[in-house]
């Protein structure tokens, strides 16, 4: 059913044909199809939908809408969409909320609930506790397939996911996993402690997102549990949110690759104020950090007006070395966000980045010398010189480019700040003073 | 178990507890134990292996290993591997081995598999075709859940997925979606048409698999269907090989964008002349194309070395114009490839990214007048004359880096080539040009 169709049959008030179309659908579907109606509208085709299709949808919605819908449906109501929420959609919820609404929300939760709130509120963000949730299936290691299988009959309506199903003692302690392929796929009467898989991976409340997204990655899971210090199941993340998150670190990787503070707010719904604020700030100290190259420019002026020709081979030698450290950079920090590279590989990399910018090096100098004796009909001297410098600067840039991502993960800096526009800034100075000093020894200056 | 205690049991040739501990690990796990092992190793350590796992590791391994473990097999064992390998996992094998490899492979599969495989070598690269599976669960709408779930216990364990099952009908026309938790969770006589899902999102076999992966994010699914023209049920997609591409086509945007040949090769894996050989054509393309860049300023000669201190502002404009289309540059390419923006949208970014630039360019501008009188000490009239063209600068490096990617993608070019590298190069050659038609205006040179 396409959304067209379903315009056409809100403006003919065929709202009977409407509610059971929307029950058919998608729960993102139909939170695209509510998104752009007035708040009345909205508020008509959300109280169509059955109840559980209804906490789905809300879980989409922009927390604007979700404040919208709170305010205008009774308490009765709020208090059903509160209950068919994922505990981890309610913790986001009450992340975007004003205080008062979130009291309001408060005052339908019992009181172990909040005090589980409280404690999920309190991981930092960007935590692998922050994007995990609580609906997961719990088996005991004595139960049967059969009594597994009931279990999971009469409660897997309301778990996030019953195809990974977790072992654990008295105490919470995680002792194995089973999936529910091998629940189905064996004999009713085996226990699960026969079955179940001991050999656990799993992620600590604190740990990084990117890490449990790298998990996922290499084990195609699609569930992983998240346990806390004394080893105790504490919750679970699903492989829909982490391919949120892996999505959302690539973007937030390309932002500040680019220069700019990270966003997860859609470009075409970010103001133009905010588009201003996030790219303002790096631009402004690039700037005044690129004054420094100027300033080495203005010490020679006294050699660039002796041979103006000189100046015209900056832009080229900087562009080149900008680009050569760049595409050593974006390696490296991509590297290190998939897990490929380690931070004790900072020696292979110097290694590797001075082997490939030589052959690479080499290249573009052989080239440009050609160029500049044939085309541009330079001396031999001035060929020599701009050649050299940009042998010496795609060495240099790669380098810098290489192990500078390196160098800021040490430090507990994020290495995706290390890349084009910070490594073109530095490497335009290093090759500015490299040119200079084989132009003064070359031509004799 | 950690990888050292079985570094130590393999050297203590404890090879009875190497087996039992390998045969409990996850196959990602065993791979990597076995990567670097020498050849004589890895294949008595496979030959540990039981047949189902053994298939899994095998699937994991380098085409390297692949070829190693092939050619020293007996034909039995390679029947018994490849009869437990998933079609996908084939799929990639063929690809990936030198021609009479493949012929001995072939020489195991059926005549009905060997149609299949060419069928399956012909889907475009990148295309969701090539990266779909056949092992998917089939049902028929007139069968019951107690049906269903006999049949699923049978050949369950041989399917890629379980949890998402499919119903056709006898021309294998697609009809509708199950999932393995309404059948679990449902009473066991109901018919399979009164519970499945008629609102299919599918994807077809000739469409890009980043289209696919978009999909996966949006809503979430553990497994995609893929359908012909005729909408016949070809095959699924599953979620973990969604990750691995949506990982993938980041890492390959990120290269690109970095003015690189794209690789999935790890940057630690790949050899020096390789990564070379990605890194060179673009870094001469942009060198030669930066040589313009020169020239213009060469035409400017007379200019520069009459008002010399002109030069040192050269870097400061150039670098910030590049960073200012940079940042533009990424979110349009970015927003293209996760689907946020979409063709038509170039208007609405041409007006924001001029209503952004204007902001930013003012703010930058600004600061530049005040640090070039106060700190600088330069002239009113040069002062003016640099911040002015800082302004045009960054108001034309962002639109143009806004909207460069909207007409790659338009011309049916991949968006990501518009990045930093060549969007700077052009970039420099406006900003030049404003530069000095400003100045000449300023300052009547």
């Amino acid at each position: 059913m396409s959304v067209k169709t379903i315009e056409q049959l809100i403006e003919a008030k065929d709202y009977m044909k409407v509610k059971e179309v929307l029950s058919e659908m998608n729960e993102v579907d139909v939170a695209e199809i509510l998104k752009p109606c007035d708040p009345h509208m909205t508020l008509l085709l959300f109280r169509m939908l059955p109840k559980d299709l209804a906490a789905e949808v809300f879980a989409r919605f922009t927390p604007e809408q979700q404040l919208d819908i709170i305010n205008s449906v009774t308490n009765r109501e709020l208090a059903g969409i509160l209950d068919e929420l994922f505990f981890d959609d309610m913790i986001d919820l009450i992340e975007e909320m004003p205080a008062n609404v979130v009291n309001k929300i408060l005052l339908h939760t019992d009181a172990e609930k909040r005090a589980l709130i409280n404690e999920f509120l309190r991981y930092p963000e960007d935590s692998a506790g922050s994007i995990m949730t609580i609906e997961y299936v719990e088996l005991k290691k004595d139960m049967t397939v059969k009594e597994s299988m009931d279990h999971i009959k009469e409660i897997g309506l309301n778990k996030e996911t019953i195809y990974t199903c977790y072992v654990t003692d008295q105490n919470r302690i995680l002792e194995g996993i089973v999936s529910l392929r091998t629940l189905v796929t064996t004999n009713e009467s085996f226990k699960i402690s026969d079955i179940m898989e001991s050999d656990i991976i799993k992620v600590n409340t604190h740990a990084d997102q990117e890490e449990a997204a790298n998990i996922f990655r290499k084990y195609g899971f699609l569930a992983l549990p998240v346990v806390d210090k004394e080893n105790r199941l504490t919750g679970i993340i699903t492989v829909d949110d982490i391919m949120d998150v892996i999505s959302q670190e690539a973007t937030e990787d390309f932002q500040k690759m680019a220069a700019m503070a990270p966003s997860d707010e859609e470009y075409l719904d970010a103001s133009i104020w905010k588009l201003a604020k996030n790219r303002l700030p790096w631009l402004l100290v690039l700037m005044i950090s690129a004054t420094f190259t100027g300033r080495i420019m203005g010490r020679y002026e006294d050699v660039l007006i002796s041979v103006a020709v000189l100046g015209t081979f900056i832009p080229m030698l900087m562009d080149t070395g900008g680009n050569a450290g760049n595409q050593s950079s974006t390696l490296v920090i991509r590297g290190l966000a998939t897990g490929d590279i380690e931070l004790g590989d900072g020696l292979k990399i110097l290694l590797k980045e001075f082997a490939v910018s030589f052959i690479v090096g080499l290249a573009l100098a052989l080239t440009n010398f050609v160029r500049l004796i044939l085309i541009e009909r330079v001396g031999i001297l001035m060929s020599v010189t701009v050649s050299v410098t940009l042998l010496v600067t795609i060495v240099l840039s790669k380098l810098v480019g290489g192990i500078l991502p390196i160098f800021a993960k040490r430090l507990k800096m994020d290495p995706a700040i290390m890349a084009g526009p910070l490594i073109t800034t530095i490497v335009d100075a290093l090759s500015l003073i490299a040119y200079f000093a084989i132009a003064k020894a070359m031509l004799g200056i």
